[in-house]
């Protein structure tokens, strides 16, 4: 459907009162639309999954015009997330982002899409399979020529505290953490290397599913491999660091203390 | 794979603390998963959509049983929502419930599922074509013989306020509102047929994407049709009372008053 | 200010909506307002503190009233909460609940606050004090000869996994708990109460502030204290049973397991 | 108490595993505490309210300092919000920010506060009384001699769609909104100033109370001044222009647009 051409039908109908000149003189660097909820079919690296998608979508609007088109953000969307076609991935939203910019006739824009990530993973010791969620996040923002690409993921994984070990006869606190990666990059990175990176650094990641053999795996993993906030946050940093891919990253780890009724926090910006 | 045979191997070399006797004398009516997300497909009157559910699953435990045995709930969903299986339905929903009394060797229990329902909508007056979202979420919940299935929306409509509109020269306020319908019943009900019932008593209902000929339609509709949160409820019942199929039903109705900062509520029980 | 007075003015001059006859002949179990914010100061067993609460007031209205008066709610709690009135406890909500139903002229009805709660502890060996925070609501509902009032707290706290400890060799998972005790008594009792019963049971309880001394002392306690969520629920059912004074309760524990990205969730209801 | 004396005393008898040396060559610009809620007394320009804060505490840690000392900064929030010192404000906020500065040894930092702001409001036809509640944030960041104060409100308000009212024969969709404000200034602004200003540019302010002359007043005022979005953003944008005091700004609007179920967003950053 060429939604445009509609739009210009029943300009000479209805008055178009987004489309009038605007006289504040104020430009306006983000206009659009938030909190669109679609069902899509999302693809990285473990191959493809069904998926719902949170979507915010923005244009940059000169100082000269009065609105913006928003019904033509949900017409991108409609079309582009139709059921017969091809899944979306991190390329797929770079070129979405291209044709927001030309069906919105605007020079900058953002896309934001947040959808939950399933990994498929092994148990240590018996091999048994299931799922594990995580949060991922992709922004495209910048202008049509060089848009940037930020992938952030938020990676719930065991910390265990090296104090608590250090100085107690026995045992030691340990609780969920998430250790949430941005990433800025040159070439693409899927976003399950990110939460394998990130992983690897944990006292402990996490599973779906534990045989008994696997909980004394990892509650022993754990306590060998003791981590404060801030030794996430620059294990997390030097592993992206070794990247080369990376041209920026946040990383920040946030642990729901087991003692506490508060989070320990720590941040890494480069 | 047999969890259970399984289980009853790692039992000769890793002590089974769940399985031992317990003192107390205190049955437990709920025991097992919460919070568990999964990617899945799902089916109901509108076809089949791409989707992402979050599971709670639990099992009464008798009085001499210490604990239940946790894994085995990740196990079933894992079977169970395999990409090679058919679509998830309310009628999946009834047969996983049968699946996990038998699978935890429990004679009551419950599962409960909420999801995102997008229902495929034509705008009133350009025809246009858009996904609307709401909230789904089915609890199947008692024995093997006689579970009930309860179903509830969460229904985003306009409410208009008969009140403004009555003492104002011009305009009324209005605003976003939930109407949220729970309904267990003798006969199935596809989830589709109360968004509908829902939204036919709202003061207008909601779209995806709308063209300016419809835009001044469903303004329109909603100042010709003005309701209190004390109708949306009521007109909402009477229209349950009707469907022969309906044993029972929660209505409520929350509006997010554009004049206040609170919100206006009712709620029909019957 | 007698708002009742002043309506019964402003209906000489504008028209009352909400006051007509209703011919539905539904009568509705609960119209109000829901999630109204106010400053307030709460009074209970540990003294005076400042707070802010979240409130929902509703009333029952008959078949033939077509509409409650919304304002009048506001304006109960406007003199209620006033600066210069006495702090608000149990005795205070339940007082205010009988003015609701006098001046909505409603014969049963419903109020519902949520504001958290402040324990001051000391730390088990340094003797440090430091706030904790938990979450207390309070729901007076009935009419007004005898309505009933149910007091829920959630109470954060350490689970220690008495599987993880006994297969592994050293070490053990544990992670936050969120103990959910909902109590309805014959005679009042105070939320600090049930925070202490409940905190008993857990493997250890939370603080605010630790030194390293402490640190210790409650990571050894919980490696001593091993309990499932199943413990965790029928530990505190059974202290909630010794105690002569409570009716009715429903114990809920959720852990977030640390070795998993879901909970574990018992519930015993009495 | 002092704190640190006490940490020295300590670390004879107990490991101080966190001040210990780090060889990782990787300074961290954010470590401490996160979501600490606590109850306070908050003073602005409406003088002073019961509130509960929620903290962030944060330090910047050089690169070879394994840790930094969590315990200090609970130990500060207990001394400064004892229920015996002054009612906190935005100038406690910067001289807290100072002394969490020189307790954790730190050359930079963060300190984040969120709480509600309630402002009372007197409605414009029967000047009835009543609070209205607003989300108020203040981040002090930086070194301890020039920090950077932040303030940000979130204001909700009406905003009537002029596309609607225009092409409508009667009525125009009005809803919810959220304008927030963040500013950054030279001198300092009281939160209600910064109130006041946004529901100016708003196509109605929002109260608690409103009896039925009011609400006519308010439906009407809407529906003469309807605003876009964007209208709300560049309207905003250029009161704050205004002000002499203003060194930056962001202002963004969020329509929880009564006609879809998602919202129309603007963002103008100064």
């Amino acid at each position: 459907m060429n939604i445009r051409d509609t739009s210009a039908l029943l300009a000479g109908v209805i008055a178009d009162v987004q489309g009038s000149p605007d006289r504040r003189e104020l430009p306006i660097q983000r206009v659009g639309v938030k909190g669109l909820r679609y069902p899509l079919r999302w693809r990285s690296a473990g191959g493809e999954q069904p998926s719902v998608g949170r979507f915010g979508m923005y244009v940059a609007l000169p100082a000269d015009q009065k609105g913006t088109h928003m019904s033509r953000f949900i017409a991108l969307l409609e079309a582009r997330l139709a059921a017969d076609r091809p899944a979306l991935d991190a390329a797929g939203m770079r070129a979405m982002f291209g044709e927001m910019l030309t069906l919105l006739e605007a020079r900058r824009g953002r896309i934001e899409l947040s959808l939950p990530l399933f990994v498929r993973k092994t148990a240590p010791v018996s091999r048994v399979e299931s799922l594990m969620d995580y949060d991922l996040s992709i922004v495209v923002e910048g202008d049509d020529d060089s848009p940037v690409t930020t992938m952030t993921l938020v990676v719930p994984c065991t910390s265990l505290c090296p104090c608590s070990k250090t100085i107690s006869e026995y045992g030691a606190h340990n609780q969920r953490s998430h250790v949430t990666v941005s990433v800025e990059s040159a070439e693409p990175i899927e976003p399950e290397e990110i939460v394998a990176l990130a992983e690897a650094q944990a006292s402990s990641e996490l599973y779906g599913l534990l045989k008994r053999v696997d909980e004394k795996h990892v509650t022993e993993r754990a306590y060998e491999n003791p981590k404060f906030v801030e030794d996430l946050v620059r294990d997390v940093a030097m592993a992206l660091r070794r990247d080369a891919r990376v041209r920026g990253f946040v990383v920040e780890a946030e642990n729901f203390e087991s003692i506490h009724n508060h989070s320990a926090f720590a941040r890494i910006e480069s």
